[in-house]
């Protein structure tokens, strides 16, 4: 066999930057190399490869089926929205227009009227509940939807940012005000127990600022989750939009009373963003870190040799272990110890290695990803060790999530530490602020940091503002963004 | 209360054109009426509403199932491709051009290079693999892709012509042209299945002629259904692709003996346009008829009075048939009547009556969508009836298809018979066709008819074309499409 210099490359160790040397450069490495994502040759465009969209599957499953258990049901709307839809909310399109894609040829003919490709479904989703909408007795309306997006980026960046990338937008409708409010609190709650008890990151929820707001909304909440180098990602948002769009697109109903009136409505979502806080999360120098509930391949069986005994055993024990994901790496061209970079790389929670003297003692080595510690197990019934440890991983890695989010945010009364902290290491800063939009917009200037949250546990206090020192009611986080 | 001209409209029956009257009106009728769809603001679209998205989920999840378990891996490419790809492959282009929706305008900016909205994904995925493979470890490489894709529709039609349609686009990478033809196969064979077993439709599988097959493949393969009009519906495709894509894309692979070769690709889809099937192929003139395994709701129950204990033995008979899609009617404002056609309408399979006079015996009446029979049962443990009798609708369904599949087809030998055939009432005409496109095209041309499929159990046989006359060797089926 001849061997050339692609075969050669193939059996390279995988080389990514080290997470603690240089955190932008690694993530991409961490991406491109471990298979998740490619760039792709349309601008700001990315392919999500097998494993990422593997991962966006499994959150797609747990959040789906929360959906359903609300009573939120999957429906599909139009891709491309008529641009004058759009103009109908000003904040809307005012937001919106710097990012849009518009299709002008159709059918090999010039479009008398252009059509968007849809940034968000709103003006396209409520032009049919208007049409739908007739009596208090359809209400509520729960429609949720998993499509494709297209935002024009600029600065494009894997996961985070791209021109295209795949959500799910709810949308809602209510009798009442109240209602409304709950199912804006259902959303975000739902989202945050996912990131919680999924993603295993914790990070803040709450409010938005005026400026940070969605485009038409109300109020926008969100939950913001702190990265390592210090900058805050938004895991999600819930809006109240209020009447605000019932009343541009005329959705009226008939109440119990008789009378005409105007409902309540709420939009939320969650996207393929959402990979980017996890990779970046939990990953090290060596690769991705997968938390185990969201891990497309939780376990990874690797025989110490070719020996057709112990293919055999790692065979059974796959079957043994059949309500875990477990993948088997057979192959032969590697070395162990490229299997074991190749498969920390990629962020397999749990590592199985099968050898001839442990066999010998029915027994097999467990090695954590996260810890890398190494366990030596019985393979008589191993399925409940291995339940535990998987627990264990992603208990663990929330509970580093949770102890950086406290460490790394910092209560702080003194605008020369606000500015040093942000030129310096970053991260979350807890200040008070007076909802002045002139100092957000001062303090952005000055510092990169913008408000990024009221938390929902943040008292009524008295104090002043970090920047105007004016009188301040709350205190509220603050954080250079993704 | 007042009831106003809105209200009383919620009460009225909900009136459908017949299908044995107008099959056409029938149609957009009981798609509109059941609610599976509505027409979108947007020129050829349409808005998939939640029954009809349930459609689509339960279709997806059986062939979800198919494809993963054949190791065939979900992906996510872009939705816009640069219009240069598309132009690699000529026929390819050639096929799709009139039908592309274009991107000129993007972040405000005229854009320097057009972007296509994706028709089909065979030239954005092929860029990719180019780049991807490597040797023939690599290989094979099976991909598939849930997405919308556009095609601009002069005639648009509720889910059989729409604009922008839902599908799955699998696509392979082979080392050799015979495992290639494998996967033409399997994907054939699998999507069969999905017809027979799950949408209760027969058809005919077999290769499609040169001018119908698809742009840029080899050979196109495909299962023909005909619908009650007598019109033929292609229900998927798969394609052989050969070689063609890989030449254009520069598609390689480094062999075991050490020499660059090029591989052979496969695709193949199903889309939403299967639910237009699914729809004509099983209504009737009261609505929508929904195989068991493919509805939403497999079964309604409808207090017969709003009374409590039967309120409170649908809620225990729901629990009971937990591993069924129950849904009970409990609405105050509708008669009795007004329930049974609404369901009906909506084609659920099985309704189950539950009144006091039965209830006192422990009873309960169920009505069977396919046949209007009405069974009493014993409520004591009727799982195993229920589902006796939703595999016994599934099963009718199926056979009435295979029976009007072979009523409907029939083997022609004069064309002047032909002719009259597709004047009157149409269906599948089995005839010896020469393979020469000019009797294809007049064949078209005067009677609408198109080649539809060589089916696969065609024998090799000495004959006469149905309009040269000249020396032919199979029988084709031919019919008037969708």
């Amino acid at each position: 066999m001849i061997i050339s210099n692609n075969m050669k490359k193939e059996f390279e160790k995988k080389e990514i930057t080290k997470k603690s040397e240089n955190f932008s450069q690694w993530y991409i490495d961490v991406i491109l190399k471990s298979g998740l994502a490619d760039y792709a040759p349309v601008k700001g465009c990315q392919v999500i490869k097998p494993y990422g969209y593997g991962l966006w599957e499994n959150i797609q499953k747990v959040l789906d089926g929360k959906l359903k258990k609300a009573g939120i049901k999957n429906a599909y709307f139009p891709l491309f929205i008529p641009e004058k839809f759009l103009k109908r909310e000003k904040e809307h399109i005012k937001g919106f227009s710097p990012e849009l894609a518009v299709v002008t040829i159709g059918g090999g003919e010039e479009l008398k009227e252009k059509l968007v490709v849809r940034p968000t479904s709103e003006t396209i989703i409520y032009e049919m509940f208007a049409k739908w909408l007739k009596s208090w007795r359809d209400l509520p309306m729960k429609i949720n939807q998993w499509c494709n997006v297209v935002r024009w980026e600029m600065r494009p960046r894997l996961f985070l940012r791209t021109t295209e990338f795949l959500w799910q937008e709810g949308h809602t409708v209510h009798q009442t005000k109240e209602e409304a409010l709950e199912q804006v609190k259902w959303a975000l709650e739902n989202y945050v127990n996912i990131y919680r008890d999924f993603f295993a990151i914790d990070g803040i929820l709450g409010q938005k600022s005026e400026a940070e707001k969605f485009p038409g909304a109300v109020t926008t909440y969100t939950f913001e989750m702190l990265m390592p180098d210090g900058k805050a990602l938004q895991g999600c948002t819930s809006h109240d939009l209020g009447q605000n769009f019932a009343k541009v697109f005329n959705i009226k109903f008939l109440d119990k009373d008789g009378k005409e009136k105007m409902p309540y409505q709420t939009c939320f979502g969650l996207s393929t963003r959402s990979i980017g806080a996890l990779i970046m999360a939990h990953g090290d120098d060596q690769g991705l870190i997968l938390p185990p509930k969201l891990a497309p391949i939780q376990i990874v069986v690797i025989p110490i040799l070719p020996a057709q005994n112990l293919i055999q055993k790692a065979e059974e024990l796959k079957n043994v272990l059949k309500h875990f994901r477990v993948e088997i790496d057979f192959t032969k061209e590697h070395s162990v110890g490229w299997k074991f970079n190749e498969w920390e790389l990629k962020g397999v929670p749990l590592r199985i290695e099968l050898g001839q003297k442990e066999l010998k003692e029915n027994k097999a080595t467990l090695a954590r990803r996260d810890t890398g510690q190494k366990i030596s197990v019985s393979l008589e019934s191993p399925e409940n060790e291995v339940k535990e440890i998987l627990e264990s991983i992603q208990k663990n890695l929330l509970e580093r999530s949770r102890k950086f989010l406290k460490e790394r945010t910092r209560e702080v009364s003194n605008y020369q530490e606000f500015k040093e902290i942000m030129k310096g290491g970053r991260g979350f800063i807890k200040a008070f602020w007076c909802r002045n939009p002139k100092c957000e917009a001062k303090i952005k200037e000055e510092t990169k940091a913008t408000v990024r949250v009221l938390p929902f546990d943040a008292p009524e206090e008295k104090g002043k503002c970090i920047y105007c020192q004016e009188t301040a009611k709350n205190k509220w986080i603050f954080a250079q963004a993704y």
